[in-house]
């Protein structure tokens, strides 16, 4: 990959040439949200660019790209397919890279790069898309085993379709937020002493159990008709793109109300995800295998390609209200046991319709080792019984008030990665009590 | 209440002059989908009536109406509030009154009369409402038993949590049709002997296990912030109106997947809601008390009303491919445990965002009784145990392709029904497998 002309491009920048994320984007002269791509420290400004160029220049035969990068979400973008995205994607990193072929449109054209290429301090980041329906799947292997052990054994750690079908739930729309939008802990029914006999009487408190959950989010770029699924080999060609997802969790209220149908307010009060997607052909050179599953598969869940999931490095930072920052876990996105094709295939199986912006989660991400690797806090103290050393001299079961989670991951080597940028939440005390 | 000047209102109609729900139709003459309000068997266009008429004349003080009833949903109307609804339901109910006071603007106009006023058979009914989120509940209290007892026995047939808060789950936004539209048998994982001993191994196949749900939506008007919740006391104002919902359901599928995190491609595949919203002001006169819960009820979820449900007659109609109509359950919409009030306080007590056109699931209402009280056909057959005897010298466990289910529901004395007309669905085969 070439370099860029943009100046000052850190090399271990997420945003290098060979990413091009986009996002939704206002800024001081455009209080609109519109389309933007990151490079550097830099946004390149996709509705200034269109309004000062003549973009089938740029991106030839393909029309309308003014009025979609004008929109205040990808959704419109999303929606032209695969293989435009690639096409937008090689003429946008055309344009920035140092021996671009039209220099004249932005590279050597002083005023159009002071109004488009504005530092990413300048800017305020939006959802990037709007969000038909959330789908949160539970493919972390390594998480739904450990997470098994603790409340049910080794023997019964997986329930005995987890190896069968990707497991998922349908998560809410409503309460998905973009990175630095305030976590305020939830309020909910809370059961003090689940291991009390007799009958149970719960308490309506704030959570005493704040946790994260690492995991990677899935764009649908466009989706199928109601009754007819979306098959394995066919998926990829509808996934938009990715971002870091954080499914803020509540376990002491998620712990009373699961049963029998499945997490709510133990989840819906808050889900973060990272503002920049990624597009899927910008992860490609990164493939991995998933997590072996010996299990004899269902045919419509038979992938073709081995390499079928992501390693992204992931992190997870936790910055205490006095400003200490501690990375608490690191792990890979290649620990899934189900890639995205297979959760697509499976929930569209019965005919179920996705829709452009869907979101898919892949469930918590935690590596196969110790609590340095695990994608939450119910991993790293076993429920509570252990603390997370932190610097500063401070320990953490679950998360307190003033707390910042930040999510970071990214693949590829210095001067071309491919990163996400950060999937960031503060906690805030509740509202309500 | 005053008669109709619309001729020919039958007195069994759902759709008096008490009622006058809203729903979204489109034309011969206008394809666009655009508001409009039932009257007996006719349609009352908004849209024509507001392009040919003073709207102000008929609701002063509440501007942009034409507006509003021109967009493709009922969302624009339902953010105005509960107000708004009263107001614009009143002076509906005044013009097409027999003794309207403004007898000029419809009544003796036969010029619009012949526009605005039109044959129900004339228009194509559509989906009333752009649904952010569909949350379905439990709180039908003798569905939840008898379906504990089926699966746990009857000292274990409600969970511990079940008598302490309105336990529910989010449903699939995508997959809610409106009536009338081909309900697919999802394909999906099934394990054929659940009860065989050793490693579980499922097939892909059809479901033979099809069900209904019979259940009341309802729609919410406005939102609340994130992080702050709606309570219990202002929830009312929070509703624009109610729909009958089917939730049909594969119980086979459904069986297999829901441990741990509850109903997924069981559910997804199609939710059928009647057509027109019936406004939470219509049924104000047909409240009832819910079952009575002896808990110990935590502070968030007390009502000081006890009339919190409604008294609507509800009937289930099996009709065969050989066009056999059959009534297979009857029951009121009294017998939940839990309010949609207490739903929605429950929904947003963490601070989960409600959006306008959300949707509400109140879970699947059955009487206290026998086979025929009940609203699915999971109790009916006790799980296929037992047949329901059909007309035509037919029998069924669960549903066979060809067959339609259609809800119904009113409330009321002939000649001032409040009602909800079909919510109907046909069975077609898999269009994979």
């Amino acid at each position: 990959m070439a370099s860029s002309w943009v100046p000052d491009i850190d090399p271990c920048s997420d945003f290098s040439l060979a990413n091009i994320p986009f996002g939704i984007i206002s800024t001081a002269d455009d209080r609109s949200p519109h389309a933007g791509v990151a490079i550097g420290s830099y946004v390149l400004d996709l509705k200034v660019l269109a309004a000062n160029t003549d973009l089938t220049a740029v991106f030839p035969g393909i029309n309308g790209l003014t009025e979609t990068f004008s929109q205040p979400t990808l959704n419109a973008f999303a929606r032209l397919g695969r293989a435009v995205h690639r096409q937008v994607r090689a003429g946008i990193q055309d344009l920035l890279s140092a021996d671009t072929t039209q220099p004249s449109i932005l590279r050597d054209n002083p005023d159009l790069r002071q109004k488009a290429l504005l530092p990413q301090r300048a800017v305020k980041m939006h959802m990037p898309m709007e969000i038909g329906d959330y789908t949160d799947f539970y493919a972390g292997y390594h998480h739904a085993y450990a997470v098994g052990v603790m409340f049910r054994g080794p023997q019964n750690a997986l329930q005995p379709n987890y190896l069968h079908m990707p497991v998922g739930y349908h998560g809410r729309a409503s309460s998905v937020v973009v990175s630095g939008t305030p976590i305020h802990r939830p309020v909910g029914q809370i059961l003090l002493d689940p291991s009390q006999a007799g009958p149970k009487q719960p308490v309506t408190a704030p959570s005493r159990k704040l946790d994260i959950e690492l995991e990677l989010g899935c764009f649908i770029a466009r989706g199928n008709e109601i009754g007819r699924g979306i098959s394995v080999g066919e998926a990829e060609e509808y996934i938009f793109g990715y971002v870091l997802l954080n499914d803020w969790s509540a376990r002491d209220i998620q712990m009373w109300e699961y049963v029998p149908l499945g997490p709510f307010n133990g989840k819906n009060f808050a889900t973060t995800i990272s503002p920049w997607v990624v597009l899927a052909d910008a992860l490609e050179p990164f493939r991995a295998r998933a997590i072996e599953n010996k299990t004899e598969l269902q045919a419509y869940l038979e992938e073709k390609r081995e390499d079928n999931v992501f390693d992204i490095k992931l992190e997870v930072d936790l910055t205490t209200a006095e400003g200490d920052t501690t990375t608490i876990g690191r792990t890979s996105s290649k620990h899934l046991i189900w890639s995205f094709p297979q959760m697509i295939a499976h929930h569209t199986l019965g005919g179920c319709p996705m829709r452009t912006g869907d979101l898919l989660g892949s469930g918590t991400i935690s590596g196969p080792g110790g609590a340095g690797e695990r994608g939450s806090l119910l991993e790293m103290t076993e429920n509570g019984k252990r603390e997370v050393l932190l610097y500063g001299m401070d320990m953490r079961t679950f998360l307190k008030d003033g707390d910042t989670v930040t999510l970071r991951g990214f693949c590829g080597p210095e001067g071309g990665r491919v990163g996400f940028g950060e999937c960031r939440g503060r906690i805030y005390s509740s509202l309500q009590s």
